[in-house]
């Protein structure tokens, strides 16, 4: 987590200008990502913190697209990946699981980078590859265990990046959910009316509706075996 | 789809200018959204999109966010769900899923603005309604039907957003994946490895994959029923 704790600050008020690298670019993008998302990481911006032109960052990488994928990987390095149990392929499963969504929560900038980048690096493949041995230990056959894994990667960046999103807004958000929902239209809305607070329950304060959704997939992924 | 047409010019150009409304307002940012996503629907790009100033758009919206809200809903406002076949509600769920599936891959920012703002609109009252109706008839008691209406919509809108940003960057994206994946040490990676094109089946193309993923999430909302 080292690089967490730096700062963007002018390079004019640095002792010594850190020569241009690879590393050092994808770094720095993180750190625009985290304080300003993916619209924050932009080639000019990028260039601007290191205090040169946009032109020289393509002499180490090729164009943004490479980049978004550099950085999500350099931010999945943070990932640690639970010891796992050999009794039980569900709980190294909802380790794996808990930990991804605990980092893409904790890094905003990351659920959503997980969306426009190409997931290729080491990082990604590291996860992907655990997921895949949990759902084997579980007896998911092969396509099931390939479309499986991409979908409860899916499901955990949606809700890290939803809720990331939604938190900017506080409370509020959820009040005013709430309150639409209250005053829907009996008559036009019977079910969602008669549902009332069970619609908000178990939500955000507590995991229990996404973890509810982990067992949700797990069990149609196992259903569903080919 | 009246709004789909419509250009932004410059007021300047126009023989008459519009009075200002809370409607052309919504109107206007969410042709902004289309073009530029949720990074260009701020206050100041509508502002100047409308020859005025941002202060002018406080008169008529409280905020960014109640705006957002109001956009979605507009956006949602062309979603045509399907007629109930009363013979199966499964079929009635596909439509329904599908039709929202497909307004928000077609309307690209849309997928982006359903993580980012509050769903509070008629449009989406509807949606939900429609999609708590079928589950109902599906046997899917209270609970089960209140956060598994939220499942499925997260996952539509995840698929979308995702394919949405992916498209930009066109089959460069899936090219890349592939050879990440095939490249993929089979020491470290397995799994991975042995799993080869399997990982990309049922993608992009078709629609297998995605439908493959609605019977997974039915299956485990039915089992999980409470």
């Amino acid at each position: 987590m080292e690089n967490s704790n730096r700062k963007i600050i002018s390079r004019r008020d640095r002792p010594a200008k850190e020569p241009l690298s690879n590393e050092l670019i994808v770094r720095t993008a993180y750190e625009l990502l985290k304080e300003e998302g993916v619209a924050g990481m932009s080639m000019r911006k990028i260039a601007k913190a290191l205090d040169t032109g946009p032109s020289s960052l393509y002499v180490y990488v090729k164009n943004l697209q490479e980049l978004s994928s550099l950085v999500l990987d350099y931010g999945l390095g943070q990932l640690v990946l639970p010891e796992p149990n050999e009794e039980s392929w569900k709980e190294n499963l909802f380790g794996a699981l808990n930990a991804y969504f605990s980092l893409l929560y904790e890094e905003p900038g990351l659920a959503e980078l997980s969306f426009s980048s190409i997931p290729v690096g080491t990082n990604f493949l590291r996860l992907t590859e655990y997921i895949l041995s949990t759902l084997q230990d579980g007896g998911v056959k092969s396509r099931s265990a390939a479309w499986g894994v991409d979908l409860l990667l899916l499901y955990v960046s949606s809700v890290a990046y939803e809720r990331t999103t939604k938190k900017k807004h506080g409370d509020m958000q959820i009040a005013k959910m709430k309150e639409a929902f209250q005053n829907a239209d009996p008559v036009l809305f019977p079910i969602l009316f008669g549902l009332g607070e069970e619609m908000f329950s178990g939500d955000t304060k507590s995991m229990e509706r996404f973890h509810w959704g982990i067992e949700v997939l797990i069990h149609g992924i196992q259903h569903f075996n080919k």
